[in-house]
């Protein structure tokens, strides 16, 4: 089968073994693939990963290993961790299976990828696709996820005032999350033409130089995907509120943690979600993710589609199989 | 009157002029202080603080000006902030006063201290010292309730493993505090006989070198007073775990902020706390400090008790009125 590799160098391997599902597994025929910085930063060598690169998509199932055959030919999305399911592992307990020290990653760790025609995962982590929800839709179901991971682990109050910095996709992704659970969220960035996908479906947004840098919001998002970004949301914290960190930056920096100490900031880590309230959110049409769609590639030119995911204006780019 | 005052240098004034309350205000006799490290940093430049030094002290009420006297002739503590009090500040609504944007700070911020033969704050910060409990502990109540706060902010479960992290002053009284609060607290430290102050009281103990480097702790409590523990913390973190954050430490080191995300970390600063459950643990006679007083200097000698408290293996050094 065809399948985006990565092994010192991205190629696309026109007979890549296929894969046989295990026990437990499904095999899925790749329909769409998302590309996340997170691919682009492996093929810099992150986490050491070689293999089938990929961890958004959407497919048909084609086969199940296992007596439960009901996801059988079902459009579906893949959680992208699954975990090591022993009865006394706390993560897998709460399905958390990202924080199983035993985990596989789709395409990030231990686990080929699903940018290729077939890839497989454990029947747990499949989830059926609402039949009014297409796939250029479907395919943002792991970011998605991730944005509505904030509200699973923060209880943001009606009243409470938030922010969200940065416009690129994981920005906009946020807020808007955000802004369809009815939540006072505004988006701070640097490109009027990136900000007003945001605003218009409702989110507030301002130019971050147009913006008045004060400590006075109860939960910020740091989103920028810069490491820089962590000190312009430190500014923005109030007293005993939450710095929300979701990017993930590899670079180091030099901080001074005294303020979080003085005024009691609560940062929060924040990465991947469950499936189940972004599969939700995507049923109810509240978000429209095709604005975020700068380009649709065939798999054939995924080289060329890893190069326009580079380019500075680019938002999400995404794979036809 | 004789007070304790830093103004480029530190030095003993013999006739500073005496506080007169303002209005709400209480005039305290002082019977005995506390040098924190806070004190030191000032002398250091922290905060461009200029004044009379101190913020720990037990004294009596010998003047109140406020048709309440029901504290006249009382021994009490103060806590260190009040705030504007104004009907729309969230936090003088909630007793918050170290957080009030207008808030005045006894010896570190526009209020002077408590090194002083006498000092004044308002009423609603002042609070009666239990009789059984002797000056030399209830001079303890300002970092004892810096300890109190972690609970205050953060709810530990009964079966949730919590590890301190550094064994001076800080790191002491925060253990023998959740440990009085019957929590599986384990405190790590560098010094033997510092440890062993802690584990006479019951706190379990081991030394940094003899003990095992694993992200399992659900929350670990930095208190190394130094910018280096923030990684050995974030080790012994467990993903989904709580790193509280206690040490205020001026410096700047470079971090990469990504093991936060990844492991969705909580990193809680947590500064000082009121002084309700303070004083209901000094009643309980649950902790001893004793064992942290290294020295009583009368307040003539305050030079070289400045000169004690900087030295390595000082721990408490107090201030006789």
């Amino acid at each position: 089968m065809k399948a985006v590799v990565f092994n010192k160098e991205l190629k696309l391997v026109k007979n890549y073994k296929k894969p046989v599902p295990q026990k437990g597994e499904a095999l899925i025929r790749v329909s769409l693939g998302g590309i996340c910085n997170t691919d682009y930063e492996i093929t810099k060598g992150y986490m050491g990963y070689v293999g089938v690169l990929g961890h958004e998509a959407v497919g048909i199932v084609e086969k199940i290993n296992d007596p439960d055959q009901s996801l059988l030919g079902k459009r579906v999305v893949s959680e992208i961790s699954y975990g090591c399911k022993k009865t006394d592992c706390p993560y897998c307990a709460e399905k958390l299976y990202r924080h199983c020290p035993e985990r596989h990653t789709l395409g990030i760790w231990r686990k080929d990828g699903c940018f290729a025609e077939y890839f497989t995962m454990p029947l747990e982590v499949l989830f059926e696709v609402p039949d009014n929800v297409p796939d250029e839709q479907a395919v943002f179901v792991e970011p998605l996820a991730a944005a509505c991971e904030i509200t699973e682990q923060l209880h943001i109050k009606p009243f409470e005032k938030v922010v969200v910095l940065g416009d690129g996709k994981l920005g906009l992704i946020t807020a808007l999350t955000l802004n369809a659970q009815n939540i006072d969220v505004i988006l701070i960035g640097k490109h009027q033409n990136k900000l007003d996908i945001a605003k218009n479906q409702g989110v507030e947004t301002h130019l971050l130089n147009d913006f008045t840098i004060e400590k006075k919001y109860d939960v910020v998002v740091e989103a920028t995907g810069s490491i820089s970004g962590f000190e312009t949301a430190l500014a923005l914290t109030k007293p005993r509120g939450t710095l929300v960190l979701k990017s993930t930056v590899a670079a180091s920096k030099e901080f001074n943690l005294a303020p979080i100490v003085i005024d009691e900031i609560t940062v929060l880590g924040s990465r991947c979600g469950q499936f189940g309230a972004a599969l939700r959110l995507l049923k109810s049409e509240k978000i429209d993710f095709s604005p975020l769609i700068s380009e649709i590639y065939p798999v054939d030119n995924v080289i060329a589609a890893f190069e326009k995911n580079k380019q500075k204006d680019t938002l999400k780019v995404l794979l036809k199989f």
